[in-house]
């Protein structure tokens, strides 16, 4: 059994209000230097057996049409090492 | 500048309805092979300057009160190297 990991993340010069209402209420909290804060999915896909080139060929074209909106957002595939 | 990144995946045991959508729309979209999908939260936190022991200490403590609920959901703190 493997993991992919696909981390989505709202593209730099995209507005995202979640992690800024992160980042307005950590001082609140009396967290302090913290600069910027961004909030993004992150899915584990659990496989039978191997990663191979082709199957994360395959999660980046779902991560593309299904689990991202390429328009605002950037994603990452990669093979979760120590899988939970 | 360093980036801190908070993974907050819900636990094991703990049932995750968008996971399972994810996981019921796959096939529909011709992709096969994947047996369990997760989806959890991933924050990206910007620092100025090192990224200290202490600074690991304050970010899984934001982690425990502000970013993930402890009853449901783990953690997982750790710097970014290449920050995007």
């Amino acid at each position: 059994m493997a993991t992919v990991v696909v981390d989505v993340m709202p593209k730099p010069e995209i507005l995202d209000p979640q992690g800024k209402a992160v980042l307005g209420a950590l001082p609140r909290l009396g967290f302090g230097g913290v600069t910027d804060v961004r909030q993004g999915k992150r899915f584990e896909l659990t496989f039978e057996g191997e990663v191979t080139d082709e199957i994360l060929a395959e999660v980046a074209q779902m991560a593309e049409t299904l689990l991202s909106n390429p328009v605002i957002e950037d994603f990452e595939v990669r093979v979760e090492a120590d899988a939970r």
